[in-house]
């Protein structure tokens, strides 16, 4: 037993190089935050212990209720080789919650009347090849179009596109799997193709679009596609974790110019907390809109997918109904989860790939302590 | 000539990455901010050549405008000695920025029904000497009381108060300086006196309160009081410059429990910023409260002191009115600045005792934008 | 069982804020240094323990075997707010470890030919006050003069001496003690009237004497004195830990100036180590100087001291001799060791004044290893 | 008006602490270093203006004069997108001053009798394939084989080689360049080849005898092959410019697995340093070995190639002699001299690729000072 914990402690504490960066709240201080401690000590001790179990060095989470930040702070380190910490400022590899990001451009193109969902992707897209079915806008965003996922090594594709159109050269002469309409089967690469949508509608590139109308306009000011050769402030080092000797890697190289719709953004819990509350609170899309976004989509006998526009959406065994999104990159994981009524926002993200902090669970421990 | 100085003065700046630590803004990315561009840059100038002249190694700034974050970020360095990067988490000592914040404890008392400001201050502290006039809390607040401000050494007081009740020693049986409303006459003491009318009011302990009614329900979690022995995360550095040799020193110690509430708290532009968005948007106070606050006082001969409760209010050459504070301790300066009519509101921290950002130049540059 | 299991993991998590800066030496790589890797497993284990165990949040070691550095690594923070790592290059508080620095000073006047160490000390300081009895500059030095050490708060003074006569009035004018040479009563202000000492035999400043005759020389560019207002670059913080709560707290303020020679010095354990390695290859003082330096003096009724000037010397079980000395300071502690025979020396330091390395066991790995 | 110039580019200089991130020495501390402090202050401004002018955010330098260390410290930044600054332990891409390193490699197997630098390479290496021509171990480390340099995007590689002789199959089936010694052409793959032929010398892996051999016994603790997925402490992160805009970019991914003998290593001025001081005091190879590597080859004609076995030899216009090599790399340069008779080491390291700290000014100013 007592050689049984020797090897425990050796293992904690290999496994943490930095726990308790605290930085978003103090400790040791009076006057420290009555409001929801017990659900933030919860949910700090899941997210150490996550991080423990999983070797992932740095995170970030950040809850709203009622619009208002109860909890925001960083864990462990954002870069192991330099020793720094993750902070509520480091940005971090959100895979596919880029997906719910590209999709309020979709909205806000509707809102202006250049984009029709129900139109045939060529419309927008007049150079994507015609395939042996029409594919509307709609299907295609909720992967119900047969555009193929990746294959191969292409999630960790390494080669630099320019455009967004040389992005579709990868996919776009490819075999449709299905008719549009009769499968669920997810895709990324069909949000690469919206990107070209939104490039058609809105007569501009993608991520000027994305600026100018999402990020600048809601204040997400740290939220950029993750260009590698660009100086990035705070963007964190990417991990993973060999198989064979446990310990931490860094995550292998990648260029996200494959995927920028549907992958390929850096960003902060509270920018994703910022764009989520815009969602609930209506100040970014008209209702209607976004109840199209937020309504799951039907396969052609019927069958909901689970999937609107860009966001997940479920309900619960309480009867509670999210809308969400998680993402997964090359040396990082993400989590945006809404829930509508109950007015709360959680964000999550880690720089490792190797597990996810579930905003379930986190928002769970608020939504406990505010009944 | 002028312009070749200028022309080296923009080489050098680009030349060194390290002078634009651009923590809040990514640059050489593709879909920078458009919105409030020329704004930006042209305040972020202002403070890096404020930087330079007066030798301060590290700054904050935040800009709201509508409610919408358009500005933020950190400049330079919070630590000198180990080279960490100054960031929107770093927390400055605010000196009298804290006044702004103890004035919205008033008014929530005022609120609460707990608290008349007309009423004698010996009401809520029943021990404060009877002096030979009476005086009322708005008169305390609004600098009218006579209570003397600090003399020789006390800015720079080393000494550990352990309660309000402590610090109130060091003034209390002092002779008042003049008839209560005869004269304005700043002064930190008189809220010192404040923070006990605070605990006398709610019957808590003045640091709890603010945390419980005013820092936590506004999300403001890195604001705390700056106790020097407790580890608060991202604390900057305080620093002063050296009268002869021109350099960068470390500040004096200091002990700031002498006058937490007149100037004693530690916080960042982002939640300064916050706290002046809840002001302005009535989430905090009522509004005839709020009115109260920043109605500007009278001496007993009819003159406007331009000082409210906690606030200075004042109208520009262009009709512009403004409320707002300034700050100095000991390695820091603070200006919080809002503009009701035009929904703005500025926030500066500097961490050197020797200069100060001027918020109403960073504002004028977001105002003529937003025109 | 399982509950004792998540306890430790909670004990553990919370006594380090980062315990693997493994900065000294990778991890993870191919070509790990083969040689001593055992002696390093075994000293970075019992280095972390201690941290653990005593909640110090940084440290520095550094072993020198035949002149060639064997290891050398900083642990854990320099700084606990900023989350800074500890490194090779930080500076800690060095204590006591400053008088086998000072005492180097007098051996080099020795050689020099300006000091006679059993001359009595007003030959070198006029103005220190004759007393009852005569008192040599070697006994002051070897803790038999009767010079009283720290009483009350003089260990954390927070005054500020502008030269080493204006730090002497603290004791000058005490009585002495005892009759020198009559006992060991080790004092640290008797060491402050060597430093005079120094200034009388030099003609020089002590701080300039030591950079230009010791630091300098032997390339110690990390070891100044810790002036508080200067900045040096990679200063540790320095901390303490609350008896009652058991959590971290930052050192109470201190400005050493009153003990510049006895116990105001900042240093790394390489420089301590470049040191330890001069006194044994000789390159720094003459082998009879040095001689003086080890031989423990004796009290008159013959007793050894164990104390020769600015050295302990002992001999252990095994019959291997000892040179060494331990410090503490508001915040820290120190450990210098060497083996003379073995050609060892071993360098601790520790930012937290509740612990001490012990330089003997983290030695003791090593000697096994090289036998 | 250029005086104004120059005045006025002091004072930004002095303004900014980011800027003077005197890392390896205090500023503003009495007893500041009085040896060499002209040379420092000269080399310091040397490398702050190249820095300037280069766009380069971080540098090392250490000089070391009869063998102690009068000067070493970091400059600007390791990691610019997380403000890191650069200090003595941050670890550079060395490029080609890992040739000197396996130069040490070979010296010690002619030392231990077990390379004949006239032998065949085959004899070591009998998988490299047999040319039209014999060629030597020597001839191959002196640029005399006719083996071809890096051609095409090889200098960027991003393909990852799990041994030496895996990275052999790039070139080793090409056609000669020309027959040996006939001509001199740079050749990074000569030295692959010679890396295969220490693991034939030896029957060891090439990275695991330079680490027992050579940065084991020399104390080069922060000396290690550049793995991309290994965590390795305070590696600096990588910089180059861009050619149209200007300004500082990461630089392009690499895997150095390609080249780890003749481009491969990270160090730190201080290791390369010690690497040069053990060269120049015959710590590490006997003096006949160590005049074999620094004798200048000759072509077949008898011309001589300034260049020995992993080394450059040159007399300058005083008459000087000096012994070095330059190294480029994706993300940055290096610099190592040594002047045998002066004994003096400069080591200077780069974290850019657009420009290099030239080591012979800033011995030049060191030498300068010593006369």
């Amino acid at each position: 037993m007592k050689r049984g914990l020797a090897t425990l402690f050796i293992l904690i504490i290999s496994a943490f190089p930095s726990l308790h960066a605290q930085n978003g709240v103090p400790y040791a201080v009076p006057g420290r935050p009555l409001a929801h401690r017990a659900a933030i000590d919860s949910a700090a001790l899941l997210v150490e212990r996550l991080m423990q179990k999983s070797g992932a060095p740095g995170a970030s989470v950040t809850v709203l209720l009622g619009g208002k930040t109860v909890w925001s702070r960083g864990f462990g380190l954002a870069d192991v080789e330099q020793q720094v910490p993750a902070t509520t400022l480091t940005r971090f590899r959100i895979g596919s919650v880029s997906k719910p990001l590209t999709a309020a451009a979709l909205g806000l193109l509707v809102d202006e009347g250049k984009l029709d969902l129900d139109a045939p992707v060529q419309r927008y897209v007049p150079d994507f090849p015609v395939k042996r079915w029409p594919m509307t806008v709609c299907q295609v965003a909720g992967h119900l179009s047969g555009i193929r996922h990746y294959r191969d090594g292409e999630f960790g594709s390494q080669r630099h596109f320019n455009s967004v159109a040389e992005a579709l050269t990868v996919f776009k002469d490819d075999t449709l799997l299905f008719e549009p309409g009769s499968k669920f089967s997810y895709s990324s690469y069909a949000w690469n193709l919206l990107s070209a949508v939104v490039e058609g509608a809105s007569g501009e590139s993608f991520l000027a679009y994305m600026q100018r109308r999402v990020f600048g306009p809601l204040g997400m000011l740290h939220t950029v596609a993750d260009h590698p050769d660009s100086i990035i402030p705070f963007r964190s080092r990417f991990y993973t974790r060999s198989d064979s000797a446990g310990g931490v890697l860094n995550a292998a190289y990648v260029d996200n110019s494959i995927k920028w719709a549907g992958g390929g953004f850096l960003s902060t819990t509270e920018d994703l907390a910022r764009f989520g509350q815009a969602m609930l609170d209506g100040s970014l899309l008209t209702s209607g809109t976004r109840a199209m976004l937020w309504r799951t989509q039907r396969t052609k006998d019927g069958k909901e997918t689970g999937n609107g526009v860009g966001w997940f959406v479920s309900t619960d065994s309480t009867g509670r109904t999210a809308v969400s999104h998680t993402g997964g990159a090359m040396g990082g994981t993400a989590y945006l989860l809404l829930y509508p009524r109950e007015q709360i926002v959680v964000a999550t993200l880690l720089n490792s790939d190797r597990s996810i902090i579930n905003a379930r669970k986190v928002g769970e421990f608020f939504l406990r302590g505010a009944r």
